[in-house]
């Protein structure tokens, strides 16, 4: 079989694939190695975000490829109805094995749209197994993001990504504020006032739609590609989930983005003192080699199921996939055997440093916010005001350029203020960064920032 | 790193994967190879139904492992935002080079589920780019089924898969009667006749809702899982084509199961002298070597796009995923060079007739339906009335069962009359499949559902 070819721009824009855009032609990879992208043209790009915060332990890592081909050799795909594979019942197991009495099973699926479209039947199959069959409303946050599919996009908050589809979303799905201390909270307030002024208004959601028509309340950890990794204030997931339990609303918590060790610890909530009900993960559990998601379990919902069904009623093809598993599991031990969490918290404190020392400072950062390997800078016009840019500016997606032609890929967005106004971009290197790594990534944003002055 | 470990029946149940039932642990399998599965305990099973119609040139194919296993060491992800691999577009460029003018473009998701979602978005997208924003109804067909998400969930009219989530359940989505004329066309009409009375459903049911509020009419091309193989009647897809074109409704088609060579052909509707609006393919097309599903966009849908914003608004992560696309183009290497598409033909046309002389006569097969190498077996309690046995029963399943432990797997649903009552087995055996294992196949069915009986 041939391998790949040279294409012009030109060939690229006129062939047969739909691409993001229909009048913009993307730059063709030739190869990926570690933190490095090479292209066709001959550019090397330091992979600052790891495309969307997918890459876990680099580029084309040779173990993954070898567990990958390997498990290829046995057994790639066969149907969860009469099938398993132990490589799937193994990452299942080590995946949960020190969440003894907070996670129970875990389900395998694609992409974080489908982690969190089969949360959301989770959620209703739960209350409906116990006759609860009103409780089938759903709220979440203003400026979220939950993913592609109708659920997902019915949950989203970002009012950009809605914008052609208002009128397919369910009225079953509701936004409270988010958790946005820089551009929410009041001057007036304390951080503790904040947090109870959001409990108070997802208490107070709930009161209107009905306690016994509401069945999940739906966050991300830490906020990802919608506002730029913005993290709560302490005590906020606390009072949350104090609210949900007098309730009887489950807590789902979205970590497609920012879980699976992208924070520090394999789930963003270890550092928030919680334990949610249902958590969604993808994005660095497959890192870039496979299409891997999970939802975790609480023996709670587990245990809702048993008594009814006992058969969750959402099967996909592509469930359990060996292949996928077979590099997730690869990536788990990597990051295991390597200490890669260590390295996320020891170079993300430099990262958080440098970027606060030198990237802060400049004219139009207003705020750099995050955790771990997974940090946000978000641009305003005016510091004092934080009033954003003209949207028709561009102006996150145009730092992203001037960055790129520094040779560092970081990750742009738009509608951080509002889902429409605000512009930000996301650095999310792989687990395995190292200090001269984020030196050039730090230096890259700080002159391309300039560079767009 | 290392391999796959022995797991005992209790260890598979007790494990942390959550598996279709919690009551039942499902078989371990070791290794794939061609068309066969070998089980960890040593059973060995020609695997009739590739899963649920997968497997399109065999399992462990060296040709294709290859490819992947290249590909894995050049580069497997990026971002599309940025970036494109060559793989991609090669693989674009060549699904739909014969398709000049009546497709443009392709879009590649993982699952058969997504890509619905995409084609009721983009749909969606494509009047809300032209101002008409009340077309957000879609008519779809009972027992019918188009994925897990909730776009695709509520376009299916498989009640049982419905049943815990009737209430999240959008009401802009509706069905008509399916083209299903074992069951459905009445003694006293022609085949031409239930045509036309179909067609009229469907134009009633637009007229009801209004034509200015209709986006699309969703229909499998052949039935799938939820009744097993069904061919539409002659001309019914003119006809419906007819009814969409007078009123402004898109005809999407998917494919996830019936398409890319299953019949004979890549698309299955090129055996219907129509071109859809849009179709959706999945399965065989990435062949249980990796999730991959697309999107078909006619010239008329990409036009609209592009006079609008020009950029579909639906961005996942996994999309044009540089690995799956790897795997999809050396299947279609192989397809197009071992002229499988012949073999489709000439090994279904052998299945068919050895289903008819020796399954068809057997007391409780009411019907052998289907098309290429996708085969359904209708099971009835009465051949005259068509009566259908006590769903308690779970006859599809215990038949499926019996054929199991003679050594060969195939594909057992129920619901086929009504979307709860009814009982089938699926045969969909890999493209290259033999005579002989065609003849293995059909004795294990015949002696399986004696042995029920």
């Amino acid at each position: 079989m041939e391998g790949s070819k040279m294409m012009s721009n030109e060939e690229v824009l006129t062939s047969k694939l739909l691409h993001r855009s229909l009048g913009h032609a993307p730059n063709v990879v030739e190869r990926a190695q570690g933190a490095y992208l090479y292209l066709q043209d001959g550019t090397k790009v330091l992979d600052g975000c790891g495309g969307a915060a997918v890459i876990s332990v680099g580029h084309s890592n040779p173990e993954v490829i070898k567990a990958v081909s390997d498990q290829l050799n046995r057994v790639a795909y066969i149907h969860t109805g009469d099938y398993t594979t132990s490589v799937s019942e193994e990452l299942a197991n080590k995946l949960i094995e020190k969440y003894e009495g907070k996670i129970s099973k875990v389900y395998f699926v694609n992409s974080g749209s489908e982690a969190n479209e089969a949360a959301v039947k989770l959620v209703t199959q739960y209350f409906y197994e116990q006759g609860k069959t009103s409780k089938v409303h759903f709220i979440s946050r203003k400026q979220s993001y939950h993913g592609n599919c109708l659920s997902g996009l019915s949950l989203s908050g970002h009012k950009a990504r809605r914008l052609p589809y208002e009128n397919i979303i369910s009225s079953q799905f509701h936004q409270v504020g988010p958790a946005f201390e820089y551009r929410y909270k009041l001057d007036v307030e304390t951080s503790d006032e904040y947090v109870q002024r959001l409990a108070t208004e997802l208490e107070n959601e709930i009161l209107e739609i009905g306690p016994e028509n509401v069945a999940a309340f739906f966050a991300e950890t830490v906020v990802g590609a919608t506002t730029a990794c913005v993290t709560a204030p302490k005590g906020y997931f606390k009072a949350i989930q104090k609210v949900c339990n007098k309730y009887d609303v489950l807590l789902v918590l979205d970590e497609i983005m920012c879980g699976s060790g992208r924070t520090g610890t394999f789930f963003a909530w270890e550092q928030e003192g919680i334990v949610p009900d249902i958590t969604t993960a993808g994005k660095a559990l497959g890192g870039g080699y496979s299409p891997l998601s999970a939802v975790f379990i609480s023996p709670k919902v587990i245990e809702g199921l048993r008594s009814g069904t006992s058969s969750f009623n959402n099967g996909h093809t592509y469930q359990s996939f060996a292949l996928s598993s077979a590099a997730g599991l690869a990536i788990q031990r990597i990051i295991e055997r390597d200490g890669l969490l260590s390295n996320v918290l020891e170079m993300g404190a430099y990262l958080e440093e440098k970027l606060k020392q030198e990237v802060l400072p400049l004219k139009i950062v207003g705020d750099i916010r995050g955790r771990g390997l997974f940090w946000g800078i978000e641009f305003v016009k005016d510091k004092k005001t934080l009033e954003t840019f003209d949207t028709s500016l561009k102006v996150g997606y145009k730092i992203h350029d001037f960055i790129w032609n520094r040779g560092v890929g970081v990750y742009p967005g738009f509608g951080t203020n509002d889902g429409f106004s605000g512009d930000h971009i996301l650095i999310a290197p792989s687990f395995d960064v190292t200090k001269e790594q984020i030196d050039i990534i730090v230096d890259a944003v700080s002159k391309g920032i300039a560079d767009f002055l």
